[in-house]
């Protein structure tokens, strides 16, 4: 129950017509104990109290999915997906590196495939990006293409508007050796999950990547004129990352990836460019709002991870992605 | 082997690493006996001549899947998909009507539902729109959202470069007076599968659609500045079509569509307007291309549908739609 599992919990509170929460989890010993209601920011308390381990949380209790929001990678979070296998349960998950891990560790997801087929559940990882922005969405752009020799995938965002935690991981405000620095020393990671995106787009093509190659965070310097006076950044220090990654197919850049996220950025989009027979030219603008957006897919996914077979599975493999908002 | 159907053997010819042509089927005499590469328009021989029926095609053949593209009226098309069923094909069509053949005609479809899965073979419609456009894409763009209030959806096409059936099924080049007496009688039938589209979207997000109101066609009136001479229309007459329908969910209008197709239409473009938390709004432009559109659907959904439980599925059924470009 970080900020996006709070927000998890939030919207499922709001959906007791098919979601009924059970327990909450989190290694906070701040939190252990309280009730989930108050830790997750609402005013009224909902009778059931965070658990320092997904084991206490059940203790008595029955459930089905596991809505995990808790790493961005996959080594940190395998015994946390591997508890909840052992539980029975299925898992939709916000790590990005979840959202392909052959990629990441091919191993590793191997492991998790076999230990999730012999308990019968199903594994997910999704969320805005990766998850849909530069993977799931250019992936269903190409379906009425009869060739496709490239695509560009742009994704833009201006950070003025974000968390706090979000732009501090994009460096913003420091000088440029601060934040070269910061890189070299793994504090910024930049975007994690753009070799992810490049690898799931490829697979779901069936096309077959030679190279996978993520570029290392870069600064995007501020011109001092963001109009915003509260997140403004001085000219001359970092307002953001620019990040880049491509995907070598048949010995060619097929795939191309932009991911932008500075303060002042002017206009916010999600651009891609299928260059194919025919050309499919698709902008979202602005582009798809990150928090909303990785919640909004953790939870319009979890009743088709739970009527998916058995494995861990990517989004190429899941039935056709929508919101998922029942009539009463 | 019409035009789309040609142009789908055309493609199909070209995948030979994935895809074996057996057979093609036309009930026009003028085709039947003649060599498959001749009637599709190729400049060589396949070694196939085009057979009258499906029976005939499949003596001493074995096959996997028909690619069906006859007619956009569900009633019309049963017999032959119930034909290739009994045979233990599965069925990709391109027949309007059949991309949600629930809203079409229910009994029908779930008389086919019952006769796939008892011989064990997935049926499939799909195509540019319905299949993609107009249901499909705005489906997938839901999928980011925690709520949503009202779609949007417009597919705006230039007449002007079209087939010239397709022309003609606008009626471009007629006056008021003949569209609307064309209209009565059935002989412009506007664009098949705006309701499709609509029950489609609506079943992705399993809201529960109380009515849908599909409009009739209207003419588009000619300003007479088109600037391409071949195809330009006299001002005053008519330069194509707009047709409307809406889908009231809980009372009120959550879907709308727009479909417009006339000579000289400026900008072509698929836009889709999410009204929700967040808001999406994509813009593809110009809009895909019908015709590459279809026969792209068509192919690329076969590997899928092949691996698909047997029923009468739709696509929001199917996993993720892409293309299908295996490498070598």
């Amino acid at each position: 129950v970080g900020a996006i599992g709070s927000m998890v919990v939030r919207h499922a509170l709001e959906r007791s017509y098919w979601v009924e929460l059970v327990g909450a989890v989190d290694s906070d010993p701040a939190k252990v104990g309280r009730d989930v209601g108050d830790v997750v920011g609402l005013r009224k308390e909902v009778g059931l109290t965070v658990s320092a381990t997904l084991d206490e949380a059940l203790e008595g209790r029955e459930a089905d999915l596991v809505v995990h929001t808790t790493s961005s990678f996959l080594e940190k979070v395998t015994p946390e997906l591997e508890r909840a296998a052992e539980h029975g349960l299925d898992v939709v998950s916000s790590c990005e590196q979840l959202s392909f891990p052959y990629y990441t560790n091919p191993t590793l997801a191997e492991r998790l495939d076999l230990l999730a087929k012999r308990e019968g559940v199903t594994i997910l990882g999704t969320g805005i990006n990766p998850g849909f922005a530069m993977d799931v969405l250019p992936a269903v752009l190409t379906a009425p293409c009869l060739n496709v020799r490239a695509i560009n995938v742009t994704r833009k965002m201006d950070a003025s508007n974000r968390r706090v935690p979000f732009r501090r991981k994009l460096g913003v405000g420091m000088n440029v050796e601060e934040f070269r620095e910061a890189v070299r020393n793994g504090k910024i990671t930049g975007h994690v999950g753009l070799g992810e995106s490049v690898s799931l787009l490829a697979s779901a093509l069936s096309w077959k990547l030679e190279e996978v190659r993520v570029g290392e965070a870069q600064p995007v310097i501020s011109l001092g004129k963001a109009r915003d006076l509260r997140t403004a950044v001085e000219a001359g220090r970092v307002a953001g990352v620019k990040q880049t990654a491509v995907g070598v197919v048949e010995g060619r850049q097929a795939i191309s990836h932009t991911f932008l996220a500075y303060v002042g950025a002017r206009e916010e989009y999600d651009l891609v460019e299928v260059d194919g027979l025919p050309k499919v030219i698709s902008k979202i603008s602005p582009c798809v709002h990150g928090d909303f957006g990785t919640v909004a897919m953790l939870l319009n996914m979890a009743p088709k991870v739970l009527a998916s077979p058995p494995g861990l599975l990517t989004m190429k493999d899941m039935v056709l992605p929508s919101a998922f908002l029942p009539s009463l």
